[in-house]
């Protein structure tokens, strides 16, 4: 094998596939990057069995071949390099010559054929959907996977096509996201892609340009440009999430949605000094107030609303209100609630894409 | 205790003297700031008795008086209250309110009284120097100094003033470093300040002004504008340096820093792969040659030197080198050497201002 390749070109190949390298791999192979050189292009494929990515950069092939480098060394090595063409070439059957300027580096490789194949996936029938878009959706949802592995199904995000839309879903048993996008394709799919491969592709994800989804009964392939991504989908049922979102409410609260984050953040404060980040929420006529107490003081918040319906006191745990705030991206935002047992639904005031739930913390009785 | 005081101002104030906060003392006390109310101006102290830092900042003072808040809890609320003026009134014997807009917490207060009052220090005899230069000074030898205990001295950097120079030396048993620059006392004193206490005093040094040192028996007094940062002095007699650097060498290695950084860099990144740093250098006419080998590989570098002696091949950690090269600035730089088991000095190619020293590694004999 023999190829010249432009540094900045081959790094970004190598920085895209190493994010499907988690470096814990008890297999040293999957420590690597496998690169074939063919037709004057690089193929570079990495993989941790769950997720696989396989990206292709421009390079003057002199000899054709296939060898296996371990991904930090030979990252960190051409991260180093100064930014000139790079010769590499096989120079023995266990090792590889990098030459750049007055650098010379001889690295061994392992054997090619060690390394697992991809997937076979059939690509004839995909959907094709903005990346920007996708982008949006993943940072939308991820944030409400469950972290705890008890029930691994909650670890992933929905991915649900039916009437010409797009749902993504995420829920841990104490909040629940859900953004929903049209598209153009009359699938029906339902597949549960875990969280950390999102989290890869979501870094991988551009501006512009569409990326495009074919599902297999085990596999998902994100096709984004030159690179492929390649993940598992995870077994079993996800939670019937439409029986869980209540239709039905007592009040309807309309609020500005970076002053209510930053009163629940402050307010916050109080109730993470003792971990328990517990705040209550009194709404009545134009007002919130938000309290909380702790050992070491206690804090009260105001903030400017129009009220629907009754009034109510409810608690909740501040982190996943922040975390919904935080995310949502429109000035102006509508909760609905129903009891102060009851789980409270966030949404936009504009454009019905997103439905956040969250349920109260129920307060004992004084 | 009243007092209203613009929220930027205050919080600038908190982060100053929270450099001397480290939450981990086992004394309540002393994860507190004490805040005195006095004459339109707060005094701000924080201690963790081996540094103790005190700012002051504008207020309209309605009411004198002096409490202490919990600083984690006090610089979390007022940095993420609204940029507006705050209201500060202690409310009971116990208690404090903090109002700006429409928040307001109430936080309970611990007992000035129990703070421990910063060292008496007579400002009389102090010296002066460019906060700029001291911070330069600072960042220069600090990474030299000992990370293990076991010579409590060596955590610390020497304040050597005689000879109307400051120096400043670091040194851990592997390499030193020493930076110079003129001071305008006829003064003379030497004293170990810890070096995490001048990590912090950096962090307040900015590029404008001067700070005067004041220097006692046990402590050494920064003033910087408002602020004072009182550390303790280090006990015991420091390394006599002086005895430790060569004077005369049989080689003389011109370089430039950038290109021989890089160089560096690259080659251990093979001496990485098993932790040793090992990197050896091969000095001969117009080249230096650095090669490195593991199980993973081998790397040779080339960088263009002018040399002036005989030929040599000395063996270093690699990064005891890049330590130094990344803190110097001069474009071009010197290295002396004596023999494959001397202490290899580097300095500028110009200004005569730093002297840092290198022990190279004894490679056992094939």
């Amino acid at each position: 094998m023999k190829f010249v390749c432009n540094r900045s070109t081959l790094q970004n190949g190598i920085s895209v596939v190493q994010k499907s390298i988690t470096g814990k791999s008890s297999l040293p192979i999957l420590n690597g990057i496998l690169i074939t050189a063919a037709e004057n292009e690089l193929t570079l494929v990495g993989s941790d069995i769950d997720l696989s990515i396989e990206t292709k950069v421009n390079a003057e092939v002199y000899e054709e071949g296939s060898i296996v480098l371990d991904s930090k060394i030979f990252g960190e090595i051409i991260r180093k390099l100064p930014n000139d063409n790079i010769h590499i070439n096989t120079i023995n059957s266990n090792s590889v010559e990098i030459l750049c300027q007055k650098s010379r580096f001889t690295l061994i490789y392992m054997d090619p054929l060690d390394f697992p194949p991809l997937p076979n996936i059939n690509e004839n029938d995909m959907f094709s959907i903005p990346q920007k878009i996708l982008k949006n959706m993943i940072k939308s949802t991820i944030f409400a996977v469950a972290v705890d592995e008890t029930r691994p199904i909650l670890t992933g995000v929905l991915f649900e096509i039916k009437n010409k839309k797009l749902n993504l879903v995420a829920l841990d048993g104490y909040r629940l996201a859900l953004k929903s996008e049209n598209l153009d394709t009359d699938n029906t799919i339902s597949a549960v892609i875990p969280g950390k491969t999102l989290n890869e592709v979501s870094k991988i994800l551009e501006e512009k340009d569409n990326v495009k989804i074919t599902f297999t009964p085990n596999h998902i392939l994100f096709n984004i440009n030159k690179t492929k991504i390649i993940s598992r989908i995870l077994e079993g049922e996800f939670i019937k999430y439409n029986s869980i979102i209540p239709n039905e409410f007592n009040l309807k609260v309309t609020a500005k949605r970076i002053e209510l984050l930053n009163s629940i953040e402050r307010a916050s404060l109080m109730a993470q000094a003792e971990n328990t980040n517990l705040i209550k929420l009194n709404i009545e006529d134009e007002n919130m107030i938000i309290t909380s107490n702790s050992q070491l003081g206690m804090v009260r918040e105001e903030t400017s609303i129009i009220l629907q319906g009754e009034s109510l006191e409810i608690a909740f745990n501040s982190k996943y209100l922040i975390d919904v705030l935080k995310t949502m991206e429109e000035d102006e935002i509508v909760m609905d609630f129903s009891s102060s047992i009851s789980p409270c639904i966030i949404r936009n005031k504009e454009i019905d894409n997103c439905i956040y739930l969250v349920l109260p913390v129920r307060l004992s009785k004084k």
